[in-house]
């Protein structure tokens, strides 16, 4: 119901007029604009070439048995006293090949399919932090419930086209089976597609199962219509986990979409300058990619891409800063190289949601956008570095990504757009606020902002004088205060709390 | 002494340790990235077409008397009934074949010389706001001791280039000669070029004037090397004021640079579709270049543009909105089509230094650089729509413009920086903190902001927990505590100031 009216018009309209918040209506967002060429062709194949010598000459770690196995099979150089595995360009290229461009990805809302890939952009909730903060109950400790209402404002704003990663790790629950209630809570909670823990096999496996659940379909079909994705991280410089190698091979065997992320902030797990950083990300991401395609030629796998750099004084993580931006545009340009779609993120370093967290997540959000970025994860909420889940933040990060998508949106150029008659008609030092060009266009010409506030200073003050901050506080209330739960047929919400019931006996104190 | 000091090394360190604010060494900035082409060659050449149709069909009013007369010598179809000007196609690019691509402009300090056009970038302070507002005194009347802690400021900020238009209006000074003071603020307080106020021929050749004192130069001398420059501002639709237009014809006379820029609020002062605005602009923007170049074949001009929209509601503008960052491509695309320079602004709409301010800034500002702006006016302490100079504003802006300008600094890339040694020479999983890559270069690998901070959220607790405004707050305080007034001739200094005596005399109650 909620989510038919919201996205009736463009505009978002309701029936309780002043009731909801403006937004725009669900929707696959598209970038028609050329991605923003930062290096040129020899450059390109200057960082080419050092990825493919660091992964032949040096190689990548891998703490996974199965994983060396797969490799030594398939032409690559294991050595065992080290654990490491060198691969040629060959190899790399060979293996490449059979990676799609662009995926679908398919949640239990039909309506709300995401084309992955090609000029598609996808954004995501945060994913990961240990705590929570709002400006009303203050800074605390991740818990259920404020995970709960993350999912419902995901739910809630159409600019969130995703789920990540626990956006808040409830950690009252056991961690060996705490992702059941989260995946459960994605899935009751939200219509959206979700990301699956990969560590180890287990968690990958339930939320695959889960998904499947809910759409109401059997596990097998789901590796032609993916359901969920999942981010494998590297241990950079050149190590894979094994317990993500096999959440990896789960995803991989299952048809699932997976995205290699290495994990290189500048100054400390790469050199400090840009040109060996994103060699290095290079070599790392595509090796866990070539993975991918060994295991399960044709699985959907996405570049990932999270180079910023560090503070040099006290090697804190930096982010949304000029360097982070300019990664973010070549890690572009690499993934398309190689002909997979793109994963970026649009993180900022700041601990409030102020000035600071508002400029590094713009400045960090245009180099994803030039950059050609398919999926911008951690795009909604994102605070501390990413250890702390904001309120306020999310209402910020939505506004951003929604003039980010009314950026993108194409210009209206019929002959009529052009409107010398509308220009005729107006005289000189006169207005256009009453004429049949303006009234004709004027409820859908331009973006409408939910933060923003374009009142003059006295009506402003008069009306209390909130800023942006103050106002965002408001709105995620709001936002929970409307929020609907989705429509779930009885049959299948009981088949999940089965599945869930049935697993977290299954795992008992073990992992999962 | 102070600037030596600033722009001694990149990362302007001084002899004080601790005392002075990071900041950029003052620079031409240049941008090297290609455009963004929003429009196709087809949708240009339809922008320009209606351009044409409404200068040749519809014109311009002008209300001056001299104009008429330039244009009606030079061709044009002039209605004195209506006081329109009609110009045809062949009359606007014959006109517009003597007007440079680029131009140099000189100020008292030949250090600080700018070049404009062409891949160069310059950035203005903010001009014309009647009120002026601070954190710590509050929101007041514009006035003379604040108008020079803005000029001190621009002038101890690197990145504040030019300077525009009276930053904040000295309203206990006399209309008509106050000009003379803030021009003479501008001469002593700084070493920048400025912005003469072009409404009436006198105020105009006051600042050309007071520039040649200062440079001690003879005003002749100006002629082939600008030292100020101006904005036409066109009252749109088709409406040119008459005091501008003689204050235009004084400048170009003396080949100062003069920059046109049309008013064009979508949905207020041209229709509410983007083709619609842009194509007035544009016809209104060449229309003023031309003039220039009747007036004095080879006066640099500057094409100005300034689209917006507003909020349809209320009327009231909006900045920094998707639609004023596709405006500000589609400018640059302009205005390279007619091989002129590129004015744009990078405004927002806000009451309040906050969230919005933030992220409407970085909105234009991104639509700026894309579009190839040359010069970005208003560039740092603009607030509430262009109504308040605000001290925090600016150090916000100036921490914005730095991002940019390392954004645009292009990357390293001889053979050491690719890392490959450095890569093999730390084991996986290790860090590169103490490598030896990382200590030839730590300490300008990264831009060093002065704004941000990067602390974690424990240390940034225990530090007083002070948020980006809090210390944009303390910043601009201690910019101004550490302000040092650039050195001038005294003999120079006696003949500004005899030169401002007899003015204000001769001037008396009368218009300049």
């Amino acid at each position: 119901m909620t989510q038919e009216r919201r996205s009736g018009g463009r505009r978002g309209k309701t029936d309780r007029v002043g009731a909801s918040i403006p937004q725009l209506p669900w929707q696959q967002v598209v970038n028609n604009n050329a991605p923003m060429q930062l290096f040129d062709e020899d450059r390109m194949e200057a960082l080419h070439r050092t990825s493919m010598r660091i992964l032949s000459e040096l190689g990548i770690r891998v703490l996974d048995e199965k994983v060396l196995g797969i490799f030594e099979k398939a032409g690559a150089i294991v050595d065992r006293s080290e654990g490491t595995v060198r691969i040629d360009e060959s190899l790399v290229m060979a293996a490449l090949k059979s990676a799609p461009h662009t995926f679908t990805l398919t949640s239990r809302n039909p309506a709300k399919q995401l084309e992955i890939g090609g000029g598609n952009v996808a954004f995501g909730l945060v994913a990961g932090p240990p705590n929570v903060h709002d400006r009303v109950n203050g800074r605390r400790q991740g818990n259920l419930e404020d995970y709960k209402n993350f999912i419902r404002l995901a739910h809630y704003f159409n600019a969130i086209h995703i789920i990540g990663n626990q956006v808040v790790a409830p950690v009252e629950l056991p961690a060996n089976s705490r992702h059941l209630d989260t995946y459960r809570a994605n899935l009751t909670l939200s219509d959206l597609s979700f990301h699956c823990t990969a560590i180890g096999r287990g968690r990958a496996m339930d939320g695959i199962n889960m998904m499947a659940i809910a759409r109401g379909i059997p596990v097998e079909e789901m590796r032609a219509s993916p359901g969920v994705i999942t981010i494998i991280s590297v241990n950079s410089p050149r190590l894979f986990d094994g317990a993500m190698a096999e959440g990896l091979i789960a995803m991989a065997e299952h048809g699932q979409p997976v995205t290699i992320t290495p994990f290189t902030l500048m100054g400390a797990m790469t050199p400090v300058t840009l040109a060996a950083a994103l060699s290095q990300q290079n070599a790392e991401a595509l090796f866990g990619a070539v993975l991918t395609q060994l295991v399960n030629p044709g699985t959907p796998v996405m570049y990932g891409a999270f180079t910023s750099n560090v503070d040099m004084r006290s090697g804190a993580p930096a982010f949304g800063t000029p360097e982070n931006a300019k990664a973010n545009i070549i890690g572009g340009q690499l993934a398309r190289r190689y002909g997979l779609p793109y994963r970026t993120s649009n993180a900022n370093a700041s601990n409030a949601v102020d000035l600071q967290a508002a400029y590094e997540t713009e400045m960090a959000t245009w180099g994803a956008m030039l950059g050609g970025a398919n999926m911008i994860y951690h795009a909604a909420g994102w605070l501390e570095g990413g250890l702390t889940a904001s309120y306020e933040k999310l209402i910020l990060d939505v506004e951003i990504l929604q003039n980010m998508i009314e950026f993108l949106r194409p210009v209206p150029f019929q002959e009529d757009d052009l409107g010398f008659e509308a220009i005729k008609g107006v005289p000189t030092g006169g207005h256009f606020f009453g004429s049949e060009h303006t009234m004709a266009r004027y409820s859908t010409a331009f973006y409408q902002p939910m933060l923003s506030n374009w009142q003059n200073y006295g009506a402003w003050q008069e009306a209390g004088g909130k800023d942006a901050l103050d106002r965002a506080t408001l709105l995620w209330q709001q936002a929970l205060h409307e929020y609907e739960e989705p429509q779930m047929d009885p049959a299948i919400r009981e088949e999940l709390d089965a599945y869930v019931a049935r697993r977290r006996e299954e795992i008992g104190s073990d992992e999962p």
